[in-house]
Order: C-alpha cells, then structure tokens, then sequence
C-alpha cells in the first residue's frame, strides 16, 4: 500500500558525484543492496543521525568522520542493519571503508558508511568487499533512481526530489533519495537519507543548514513513534559547479541552498509517509494558537501518534471526540473551552465541544479522502507546528506481525 | 477476543451496600446501562481520576465532592459518556445526582455520577431519571455481577474481584468492579473502577491507601496510549463489619486493608489487559537493575507500548532487535553493553548483542504462548518496576477503525 504516486525519477546529473549500483547478494532476493558514491573533488560534508542510545556501528563511524568535514565516498547497503553486533560490527563497517577508501584512492577518514536491514546478524561483508572495486570503476553520473532502488527494504517506490538551485552567479543542481519506513525481520523501521549539491559550502555552514531543515522534515515525520538504530541523514556540497563559496548559513547567499534543503528534505519525508508500512492515508496534523513552537510541536505529534485517531482516519472516521481527548493528554496547558477543530475547512470542535453547525456527513467526506488535514488551534498565542503520519491499518499490522509466516 | 477465562463471579455481600441495575434506554441495544449503589450508613470515600485536561462533567462533580469525604450513593451509566457537552454536561450531570440524593434522602454533595460511552452527544437524562427512585426501592446486597455488567461498553465479560480481609478484630470484605478498554463511538477507551468494602476507614487514610494501589494496577497498563476523559477509580469504606477504626495508612493495623487493596486493583488492572481490544496475549516488562523505579517505570512503559513490540507479540516473533530498540529510546541513560533481555526464562540478548545460546526456535517457543514476560535487567542498580500490556492485533484495527461499518 502507499498514498499517492511515486515521485518523478527524472533527477539531473550534480557534478562530482559519481553512482555505482550492485546486488552483492545481501539481498536473498537477488535485488540491488550496495550504492557506492564516488565523490571527486572531495566534498564538505554534514549530518545529523538517530537519538537513540542503541546506535549501529556505521552510524558510529559516520558521526566520528564528521569531524573531518571532508567527504570522498559513501558506501550504503540494504538487506542488513549491522547493529547490535558488538565489537564484530564495528570492524566489519571497517572493513567496508577500508574497502573504499582503497579503490577510491582517499584517506579512510574520508568514507562515510550506512547499512539497513536485519539486526542482530552478522554483515555478509565478504559479498560487499568482493565488488567495490568493479563498482568504484564503473561509477557514473545521475543514476538516482537506481541508487535509490538500492537502498529499498520494504519501501514499494524509490525516493528521489531534485532542485534547481538559481542564484545571481549561476544555477548549482542538488538532489535527495531517501528511504523510509520499512521493516526487515528483525527490524525496525530505519530512515536513511543522502543530500548532493554542487554548490559550495563550508561544512559548519552546510551543518547548520541540514540541523533547521530537520524541523519541518524528519523530525515532523511520525509512523509509529519507534526510533530505529540507524537513522541517518548526510548532505554533501562537492563545490563543483563553480559558484562562490557559502562560508555563513545566515548570509543572504545562502537563502536559495537553504530553501532547496528545506524543501527536498520535506518533500523526501513527504514521500516516507505516504509510503509508510500499511498506510493508506497521509495525514497532516496542525496545532495553531500556541504559546510556543514546542508546545505547538508537542501536541501535534501526541494526536498523530495516538493510535485511536489513526485507526479513525483509516476508517473514514470523523472521530472529533479521540482528536480533542488526544489534545488533552499531550501534557500542555490548555483552555480546553478554548479549542477549534478542524477537518480539512469543515469545523468539528468549537469552543472545546461540538460545533454546532457540524454534520457527521460533512465530517466524513473530509475524512474518506487519501489527504487529512487536521488543523486544531488553541487560541492562546501566535506559534503553530505541522507534522504528517500516516494511518493505522490492517497493513500495518500484517506487515509488522505476519512477516515471516 | 480475549486472553484467559473470566473471573469467579462469586463475589460476597459486603455490609453497608446495596446495588440495583437497569436497561434505561441509553444502550440501543436494550443491555443494561445503569448502575446505582445505595450506602447505609455513609462511607467514607477515595477516589483518583483521569490526567487528561478534557475532562467528562460527571469526573468533574466527583472531584469536587471528594472534598466531602462522604458517600451515600453512586450512579454510573454505560452508552453515553457525558463529555465534551459544554454547560448542558454538567446541568445532566447534577439533575441525575439530584434525583438519586431525592430517593435516597441523601444530601446532593454526598452522591457520586459517572458515565461511559458516546462522548459529544446530549446524555438522554430523561431516561435514567424515569428509572432511578424504582431502582432505589430495589436495591439489594451481593448483585456483582450484574452491577459489573451494567458498566461495561465493548467489554467481552464482567470484571469483579473481591478478598478477605482478616483481621484480628474479625473479618472485612472487599468487592471491587471495572470496566475497561471498551469503544463506543465516537469515543475512546474508558476505564471506571469501584471498590467496596465494610472495612472502617477516615477517608484521608482511605485516599493514601488508594493513591498507592494505582502504582502496581492501574497506573501501570496500558494498551494504546491513549488517556480517556473519563478515568475513574472510586473507593467506597461502609465501616459496617464493625471493626475498629483506621486513621493513619502507615498504621500496621492498616496492613491487611491495604493489601486486599493493592490485589483487587492489580487483579482488576490485569483483566482489563486480558480483555483489551483486539487483545491476543497478556504481556508483562518488568525492567530491573535500574538506578529508580521512576527509569525502571519510563523504560518498561516505552517498551509496552511500542507498536513494533506488539506487533511482534501478535506474530509469536520472538523479535529482540525491536525490543532492544525501544529500551534505546526511552531517553533514560543507559550502558548499552550491560543490558540483559529475556524472554520468559531464555535470555535473548547478553551485554548488549544476541545472547550466545540464543535459539530462534527458544523465543519463539516463548512468544507462542497466551502470556508473555519480557525482563530487561539494566545492571545499573537496585530498582525495579513491571508493567502490563496486550498485543496490537488485526483486531485492534478492526474495531477501532470499522466500528460503525
């Protein structure tokens, strides 16, 4: 199941970055499982990853080299996690950067390297070693639906947003593949995402840049509230289109890459959701009215992760009743005789209680279509926060109970 | 669905209360909707309520009145939950109160309401008020379950419990019903619990008493998340055994009262787990070895409500990864490489990896079963604390999203 139709593919080239796709066999299946991405001149490099305190080994590393701020490979497989594979997982993520750094002709420190899939067994690494140096060879430009093919698990389309990035001395390309909530037994859902541009950027600067564009992406995404292992998002700047150099994210010149971060980060998390295990709708939830951003952010999360409203809106239900009864359990103070309710432009709550002029019916058309938009303000201040779920379906459940039978 | 068989029904009188049960009309269906509890003499009373901000007008009068210490009556409807109605919730509220106190010949302060079911539409008042000076005519001693099935919403069977409690003066008893995780639409799931006996308690001793009982029952379940608007635990003591008086919780001769106590609540708590929606297995995470029952509680509490664990519960799939994961998150430090998991007695994961012995087929032998204990030992300390929680089944889905379909 998935909302809505895979996005274009037709994603262009960014100069200094090269792609190598392989099924090395991680994969039972026989699919793609390796991305190799060859990075030539070195690349300045930023990245945020999971806040969970059990981290994957590659996740370990990567954090580690993003002190070098300096990029020249990546190394991405699907089919397996390495994680929680004590000491064994960190030499084999090792090893693959070894591997690379090797047929890249780059220092080790330089390799950036993710996995996802199975956790709790060991990495085949004897199957990715055995083709990063062909891989490494027959790099080429802008094959970005293939890398993001590679990357699957349970994902049912590749991922991938492109922009143009204009500025008063020349246009840079960026573009984004991502993967998302999908689960491979013994698993969680694990988010992984990879930024490229040709702009220039200086690492702290592209670092401050990908830590805002999280807000109203990633960090506003929610499926089922469980935080996986290995989450994790790089962006890398190669410089190779020429253009100055980006030195401060709060100078003017850097509007136009930050706005491109910004919005193919939210379109990727987009995507996740509306391809997220079992979802057949793609809900946004709106809090306005609030004191604050974070108490905006707060309740908002608490509704789109209450499993009762998201067994509703899988049920074309206009259950206003779990919707504000969710508003109240989120921990912030409120004037509950204060609160509206919206579906989509039909008003469910006034004033903390039913609308009067609400129909079930009218509720219910909102609620049938594949986009929900929740809006509920609070009528207490000026900030507001917005994030988007997906809903609670049968799927959901088979795909996460039923796997393996 | 539900896990394991009801219980004993055979329940004993318990002196100074007398019950009476009715199918006024709220339910459609014709099934019994109304409870009233008649107490002579008047009681002394405890009672704890629902976190969530939306808060029922019925849960509203009940707290005020608690100031009061003193009961004469109570009335509980089930199909309509009286919330969210605005001004005209409480006027309903206080005219069903009014009419019990006018039969009982009771003050109106000294009469507790409450209701269950539909929330956001008007309480048929005229319906219970045709009924309740019969019902109070009628009342009789030792109808448990009768009155247990007159609360009940989607429950699949009545929940009472009662003990003994011996004393050296002589013997008290102690009955208490529940209702638990029930839907009505558009409503979410309710829990209302009351106790009774003819013990002789000052109700601020009655109120500890009831407040720790929470710790190990009540406060310790949970099967979505999800807080209702109308939570309710009342605790009614006639003094009509006859015994001496208790004053002071901390009082040994309070001992033997507080610990029927505590095993009504947590026998209660564990029926309304096994009757939960959807529910096809009975769950327990004890976390131990933490540095506070309070991290042990966060711990254990993020384990029993991740989705993926539940799922997995569902699955019979023995699944670590997903558990390891949710204790990683729980945002309370941790040594990853100390933790301990196990799976009723095999240990599935050892210093933070796969447990060397581990067997698939172990795990999955454990996870086959009706009853299912996860231990996470965090070898950080002394502390420790259980919870309870069911599956998230295709059930679960089923009746939350397509209950009106």
């Amino acid at each position: 199941m998935a909302v809505g139709i895979p996005p274009s593919l037709e994603a262009p080239e960014v100069a200094g970055f090269k792609l190598s796709t392989a099924a090395c066999g991680i994969k039972a299946n026989g699919k793609q499982d390796l991305l190799l991405v060859r990075m030539e001149p070195a690349a300045s490099v930023a990245g945020v990853f999971t806040r969970n305190q059990v981290v994957a080994a590659p996740v370990q590393l990567c954090r580690d080299r993003l002190s070098e701020q300096t990029a020249r490979g990546l190394l991405v497989n699907s089919g397996n996690a390495n994680a929680c594979n004590g000491p064994q997982g960190m030499l084999d993520a090792l090893a693959l950067s070894h591997a690379v750094s090797d047929a890249l002709n780059a220092p080790d420190d330089h390799v950036f390297v993710s996995s996802t899939g199975v956790i709790g067994e060991a990495l085949p690494v004897e199957k990715p070693l055995a083709v990063i140096k062909e891989m490494a060879i027959k790099a080429k430009s802008a094959s970005w639906d293939q890398a993001a093919k590679a990357i699957m698990t349970t994902d049912t389309f590749p991922k991938v947003e492109s922009r143009i990035i204009a500025t008063p001395e020349g246009d840079a390309n960026i573009v984004g593949i991502a993967k998302g909530a999908g689960m491979i037994h013994p698993n969680m859902a694990t988010l992984l995402v990879y930024l490229f541009t040709d702009a220039t950027v200086a690492a702290p600067a592209l670092q401050t840049m990908l830590k805002r564009a999280m807000t109203n992406s990633f960090n506003s995404i929610t499926v089922d509230g469980d935080t996986s292992t290995n989450d994790t998002v790089l962006l890398f700047a190669s410089g190779a289109a020429g253009l100055p150099e980006i030195t401060d994210a709060d100078h003017p010149s850097a509007k136009p890459v930050a706005d491109a971060i910004n919005e193919i980060c939210q379109a990727l998390a987009h995507w996740i959701i509306k391809d997220a295990e079992g979802a057949t709708k793609f809900i946004s939830v709106t809090v306005s009215g609030a004191r604050s951003v974070s108490d905006a952010k707060q309740i908002a999360m608490t509704v789109a992760k209450s499993p009762l409203v998201k067994t509703a809106c899988y049920g074309n239900d206009p259950n206003w009743g779990r919707i504000l009864a969710a508003v109240g359990y989120a921990e912030v103070p409120l004037d509950v005789d204060a609160v509206d309710i919206f579906l989509g432009d039909v008003q469910i709550v006034s004033k903390g209680g039913r609308a009067g002029r609400y129909t079930e019916q009218a509720g219910k058309a909102v609620m049938q279509k594949e986009e929900i938009a929740i809006h509920i303000n609070l009528n207490l201040g000026d900030a507001h926060h917005t994030v988007w779920t997906s809903d609670l379906s049968q799927g959901y459940v088979s795909i996460n109970a039923d796997y393996r039978t």
